[in-house]
């Protein structure tokens, strides 16, 4: 056994060192479509803190390249290791330190999942509003990726709701930043810095997020366009209204079919209007009382029917509830389809139309099937993409990315570069940006321990 | 002349660029009490990005360093020059590039007031929600400061408004971070590590704000209590509540007193209640409709008198204008009282009242006044601090920032730390953290150029 090998055993205990066939294949990938898994040369499962400091002064000491993995459902390939390199695999850090109702917040260890965060702050009448669609994922993982998801509208992002951190340099330094309050303006904000990072910057193993009151009371109501034009030019104006939808969400055609399939859901859209609708728009209120909620909700649907909605339907609680579920499905629905790749182009929320229209044109020159769902409401549109041969895909997601860039938007909204996109992403970026970003990566990390080659070389 | 002065006039015309007696007082200080006037050796005016990018590259290769200027309002001092440097005064970029309904949102050059931001948004039915008070403040001085104000509790700080920014570095080259859009996860956040950096990582000349719909109608009530503690312990109830309070602020009996002398308001207050009153609460909710609006100050008013409160008010419209306007004006009114010092820590918000209790007991040992009011919502407490001598206010102010320090909180919640709270940051603050923000900053600013000595040395 290698000195590394046995050296990571003394500061975690060797059950706690994987090798060779004692590593399972989950540890070598996400869910990404096109990042090959990669096994390493250990995974390592520090218990603390304390652990995560020796393991990464160890590694940077001897030039190891550290990839740390939460729940490892991320699309971008970031938690992937170098075969040369280990998993600092954080499954053994889960607790929820404290659901603190006093300052509306939660303390939580990196690998907690969002399934188990949810419940805990539903017990004290509280709610984390960060809903990415996959309740396994971890707290750290989201924090990776500042994840977003269907309430981004009303709530923001990761990044909205991380009050403060702790984080370990690849040093081994560890740094507190932020804590159990909402603004501070003393120094630069190294909490929003990490949050994003991709496991490149520092790794966290705690975290303090910020919970808002629990409002018992939703109402969906679905209304089918025959554009997704005209779904793109209602939206500014349902949000004008001010009446804080918790989600407004569009799926086209065929995505809304695959769900529909998939769910055995029938919505009680008549065949006459699903005939003629190529865009959906969802939209759920939530509230205190249920009257409010509901009235919110009328008053959304009404001004959809004022906006061309070919009809509006309110979706009881129950299959409202499932159709958001199934909508958080349409990864899993894609990828069972066929999908050999997936985006998430972010941009100017106006500009949705035009970059859907302009991808069903990249689609079409390039005999390819482009379906796709999104959070209307940020601007954010996920694409699934059906062709073949990989060099297709790859030519059409390049051109995509490339048509999200020049509608003013940016490659990812929330999946995050990671490997994924790398490639496209060193393309366009700007390289005075590109070079800031390098020129921070090595004020953290100087000898590029900390998950090389992720985001850019 | 000197060959700098001559080389700034050939980038912006020897009109922008004000030497000796043409540079008037106001461009050698801002707000802070604490921290001397200086004189550079020129105030340059740029008109343009182009402008500022040629100065910085000019200062940065002849190693002069640049301190920019926006309105001139902040407490820190982060705008105070040094004697061999330059003031880059941003007044000649005041324009609103575009209010942008669709994508809800504004571009704004820095020197935009938010007087005038407020009214371009109100014009198309929008609001620009982030209001720290001061209306002459300038955005690029907010993203400086991270700006906070009265309405934080319900829309955050300026952090959370801005969705992306150009910004010049040290080197002249010019950055583009973030974009019409409110998510996004491709490359580390530029923009939010550029905001509250107070002038030392970039000169920041555009900013894209976020902005909501303008909801027409608000409530305020006031509520005295007994003690503060009875205050602090009733926040996070009514925040519980989830009827979302546009403003939940306190105010202590000697700040309500000065605060009513100057602007001669009559609240109503029975002079039973005023005698036993060492607290008020005021909140104010806001709303789309009138009725909503005044029913969630009603329910929130209901349940401070639950919580303890001797009576409540609703205050008619005017009279809750007039209230929060005089609020606004605390900081004049205690430094017309004579205030030497004003600090504003921030903190768990439940740890509100354990921190005024200590603070009133740093007070008394040292013979010195502590008066205050604060956003008790968001745990930041404002202090006026009263004695003759600057040593005696300096050794309170040490001892305040510390104790807020060691109940979890940070030196400054708003005003930010520039130079007026600089020493207090460096002894208190970790020291690695200290050394990967001073990496953070020679990766921007390898020279030092831009405000060197501001936040830490």
């Amino acid at each position: 056994m290698d000195d590394l090998i046995l050296a990571l055993g003394r500061i975690v205990g060797s059950a706690h060192v994987l090798t060779a066939d004692a590593i399972t294949p989950e540890y070598t990938h996400d869910e990404a479509l096109t990042v090959a898994a990669v096994t390493p040369r250990a995974v390592v499962r520090p218990g603390s803190t304390e652990d995560v400091s020796a393991i990464l002064a160890l590694c940077d000491q001897q030039r190891v390249p550290v990839a740390a993995r939460g729940g490892g459902t991320g699309l971008s390939g970031a938690c992937t290791p170098l075969p040369d390199g280990i998993v600092l695999s954080l499954e053994r850090m889960r607790r929820i330190v404290e659901i603190d109702g006093e300052n509306q917040c939660a303390v939580c260890e990196p690998f907690v999942r969002l399934a188990e965060l949810y419940a805990a702050a539903e017990d004290r009448q509280l709610m984390y509003p960060i809903v990415p669609g996959e309740n396994s994922a971890t707290v750290g993982g989201n924090v990776g990726t500042n994840a977003g998801g269907m309430q981004a509208v009303k709530y923001g992002v990761t990044r909205h709701q991380v009050l403060g951190l702790t984080a370990v340099l690849a040093s081994g330094e560890v740094i507190r930043a932020g804590g159990k309050f909402v603004k501070v303006a003393s120094g630069y904000d190294l909490t929003q810095l990490i949050i994003g990072s991709e496991g490149t910057l520092a790794i966290v193993t705690e975290v303090i997020l910020k919970l808002v009151p629990r409002l018992p009371y939703r109402s969906t109501i679905l209304a089918p366009f025959h554009t997704l034009e005209e779904v793109t030019r209602s939206v500014p104006k349902l949000l004008a209204l001010g009446r804080q939808p918790l989600m407004l969400e569009y799926i086209d055609l065929m995505t809304m079919a695959s769900i529909l399939q998939r769910s055995g859901m029938d919505l009680g859209v008549p065949q006459e209007i699903r005939d003629r609708a190529l865009a959906y728009l969802v939209i759920v209120t939530e509230g205190r009382d249920e009257e409010r909620t509901a009235e919110d909700a009328q008053a959304l649907g009404e001004h959809c029917q004022e906006l061309g909605a070919l009809d509006v339907f309110m979706l009881p609680s129950q299959a409202g509830r499932k159709l958001i579920e199934a909508r958080e499905q349409s990864f899993w629905a894609a990828k069972a389809a066929g999908a050999g790749e997936i985006i998430d182009v972010v941009g100017p929320r106006a500009q949705i139309a035009a970059f859907v229209e302009r991808a069903s044109q990249v689609a079409q020159r390039n005999a390819a099937f482009v379906v796709g769902c999104g959070h209307a409401g940020d601007g954010n549109v996920h694409f699934a993409i059906f062709h073949g041969e990989a060099e297709v895909r790859n030519a059409v997601v390049r051109e995509l990315l490339q048509t999200g860039i020049e509608l003013g938007g940016a490659i990812s909204g929330e999946h995050g570069i990671g490997l994924a996109k790398k490639a496209f992403y060193m393309e366009f970026e700007d390289p005075v940006r590109l070079a800031l970003q390098r020129r921070i990566k090595a004020a953290f990390d100087p000898h590029n321990t900390l998950n090389p080659g992720t985001i850019f070389d």
